[in-house]
C-alpha cells in the first residue's frame, strides 16, 4: 500500500479524538489501545450528551457488545449527529445473530445510519445482512472462517455488502478482508492467540475509528492500515510473549505495548497486505 | 480426586460457552480467565435478550458485585430460563450483608432460582442464609475466616446450607470448602496475595461455571477442581511475580497467564485437596 | 512535608474502605490501585443501596467519567449521606466542559454537596468554576497546563477556588498544585507517559480518597501525599518499563505494582513537594 506512511503520519500528528459507545467488558483496553496509537478516547453514552461529545470528535465507534436499551438510543442519536456532521461512523456488530434483540438492533442501525466502515467476523457480517445462522456466542462458526480455500467467494460477498451498504466492509478471521465494492485488500497479519484474548476485535474497531478519523479522505486505505497494524502488533506481541514463557494476559498487554511503539517503518517491514 | 483428568479434558474439549451477568469492575478479568481455560464468555444483561443468550450456553454465572435494579431483573429472567433448560446456574453473592438491597435481592434469588453452586466468602455465605452480620465491604470479617481452628464447624455449616439449598456450597478463604450435604472437599491451594487483587473471587465464579458447564454430571468434583485450579494458578503466579520482583498488578496478569498454560498434569502435581 | 510518615502509617494500618461511584472505563484500575495502597474498594451505584454502603466507608469518591442520569442521582444521594455523616467526599469532575450535561451536573454537585477535595486537570477545574472553555475531550488544553511559567497565577487561582468551595483544590498537570485558600503544595513528581494511559487521573482520585479517609484531620497534607505517591509510582514505573523495553500497557501495570511496594521511606526518598 503506497499511502501507508501518509496514513500513519496523519494519525500521529492529528491525534484523533474518538467517541466510543461500546461495551463495558473491553472498554478499558479500547481506551488504552486508542492512546497507544496517539489517539484520544472519549467514552460517553448518555443520550443527553452524546451529540455534544460526537461534535468534538473525529470519528464515532459504535460497538454493541453489551447491548442494552439505554445505550441503543444513545448510539442512534450519536450516529445521526455524526452523519449530519459528516464524521465517519464505524460499526462493530458484536454478537449479531446471537439474539433476536441483536438482530433487530443491527438492522435498525443499518436502516437509520450511514456507516463508513462495518467490521465483524464472518458470522456477524452474515447475520447483519442475511437471515439467522448458527452463532456460537460472539465467535465465528468454524466452517465460515475466511481462509485461502474460500477467499474468492468471501471477497465477492464483501463487495456485494459494500455495494449494498456504502460502507467499507471488514471481515476478520485467519485472513482479513477489507473491501469496497470495487477494491479489496487481503491482510495476512495476525496470530491465532488474538482470538483467545477478549477485546482484540473491539480494540481493532477503535483503531479503525482513529485511523479513519485522521484520514477521512482515504477510508479504505486507512482501514486496511489499521487492520494490518493490529495484526503486526499481534505478531510482535506473540514473539515477545513466547520469549518470556508467558501466557494470554501478558499477550494482551504486549499487544497494546506494541501499538505504543509501532511506527510506519516497523509496519512497512512486517505488513502482509495484498490488493485484489 | 480421581476424576481430575476427565474433568480437565471435558473443559478443554467442550470449550464451554458461559453466560455472565456480572459486575462492571472485574468483567474483563472474568472474560479473559474464561478464555484462558478454553471457555468462551458471553456477557449479556439486557432483559430482552438474556433468555436467547442463556439458551446458547452451557452455564450461567450470576454475580451481584455492582447490583442494580436493571440487571436484577435480567438475572432472575436468565436464571429461570436456565432452570427450565436444566443448565447449571452458579451464584456469587458478592457483598451480601453490606446493604439492605443486597440482602433482599439474594433472598429473592434463593427463593426463586435453583443454583448448582453458590460461592462466597464466609461473611457472604453467612449473610445469604442467616440474619445480618458485620461485613466490611465485600471482604470477609477476619474472625470468621475458615482455618484449621474452625474447620469442622465450618464444614458442618456448609453441609447444612447445601441441604437447605440443594446447591454445592463453596466457602472461600485461607482454606476453601467445597461441599454437598454428604461430601466435602477442603482445598489448601492459593496464596494470600489473591485477596489483594480485585476480581479473584469473581474469576473463580467464572471458572466454576465453565468447569461445571463442561461436566454437568459431576458438579461437586468439577467445582472442587475449579477451586483447586484457581488456587494452583495463584501459587504459580506468586512464584513468578517474586522472581520478577514485581507487584500486585503483575500478579493479576500472571494468574490468568497461569490458567492459559495449566493442564491436568500440572494441576495434579500441585493440587492439595482433601476429602472429608 | 513533616507528616508524611504519619500519613502513610495511617493508610497502612487503617486500611480505609473507600466507596467509589465512578466510570466503567477505569474502574478496575481504581479498585486495584486502592488495594495496592492497602485500601479496600467498594463499587456501588444503585440509588437503593448507596446510603448503606457509604455509611460503612471512610471516604466517598465521585467520578463522572461516564456520566449518566441513573448514577447522577446515586452520586447526589451518597454525597448527601456522606456529608451528614461527616465523611470526606472527593470529587473528580472528569471532562467538565465537554458537554452541557456535564456542566449542568458539576454545578448541581457544587451547589448541593460539600467536598473535601476537588481534583481535575486545569481545563476541568476552570470549567467547573467558570464559563465554557475549549476542551479537547477529557484532556486539558495545551496552553492551560500548569508549568513554571504560569505557576504563581495558577496558585492564586487554586486558592480562590478553595476559598469559594471550602475544598482542597488539586490541579494536575506537568506540575501538580494542591491547595487550600492559605497554603499550597506544588508537586514535581510524575512523568509524561502517565497521560498516555487511561485512568491515571481516576486512580489518583481513589488514592486521594483513601489517604484522606485514613487521615481525616489532615486533608491537605494527606492529599499532597497522595498526589506525590502517584507521581513517584509513575517515575518508578517508567524506569522499570524502560529497562524492559516495554510499552504503555506494561507501564500501567507497573504503576499499580509500584504502589503495592511503596512505603514511607521510598516515598520520602523520591518526593519533590514544595510548600508555597
Amino acid at each position: 500500500m503506497d499511502k501507508l506512511e501518509e496514513i500513519m503520519r496523519n494519525v500521529a500528528v492529528k491525534a484523533p479524538l474518538v467517541h466510543f459507545i461500546t461495551n463495558y467488558v473491553t472498554v478499558n483496553d479500547c481506551a488504552n489501545m486508542c492512546l497507544a496509537y496517539n489517539g484520544s478516547p472519549v467514552m460517553s453514552d448518555d443520550i443527553d450528551e452524546v451529540e455534544d461529545i460526537v461534535s468534538l470528535c473525529s470519528a464515532l465507534l459504535i460497538n454493541i457488545g453489551t447491548l442494552n436499551n439505554r445505550t441503543t438510543h444513545s448510539m442512534l442519536t450519536a450516529g445521526r449527529r455524526a452523519n449530519c456532521l459528516d464524521r465517519p461512523v464505524i460499526f462493530d456488530p458484536v454478537g449479531a445473530g446471537s439474539s433476536a434483540l441483536r438482530n433487530k438492533t443491527v438492522r435498525l442501525f443499518l436502516r437509520e445510519l450511514e456507516f463508513s466502515v462495518i467490521k465483524g467476523n464472518i458470522s456477524e457480517i452474515k447475520n447483519l445482512f442475511g437471515g439467522f445462522r448458527d452463532t456460537k456466542g460472539v465467535d465465528a462458526a468454524q466452517a465460515d472462517l475466511v481462509t485461502d480455500r474460500n477467499l474468492d467467494e468471501s471477497i465477492r460477498f464483501a463487495r456485494e455488502l459494500s455495494m449494498m451498504s456504502g460502507a467499507v466492509i471488514v471481515i476478520t478471521g485467519p485472513l482479513d478482508i477489507i473491501s469496497t465494492s470495487l477494491k479489496t485488500y487481503v491482510c495476512r497479519n495476525g496470530c491465532p492467540l488474538m482470538s483467545r484474548v477478549t477485546g482484540t476485535g473491539c480494540m481493532l474497531g477503535g483503531v479503525i475509528a482513529g485511523f479513519v478519523g485522521a484520514n477521512p479522505g482515504n477510508v479504505l486505505a486507512a482501514t486496511a492500515a489499521a487492520v494490518a497494524a493490529m495484526g503486526v502488533c499481534g505478531e510482535l506481541a506473540y514473539q515477545n510473549m513466547e520469549q518470556q514463557h508467558a501466557g494470554s494476559s501478558t499477550f494482551r498487554g504486549l499487544l497494546i505495548d506494541s501499538m505504543s511503539r509501532l511506527d510506519a517503518q516497523m509496519l512497512r517491514k512486517h505488513i502482509r497486505l495484498e490488493t485484489r
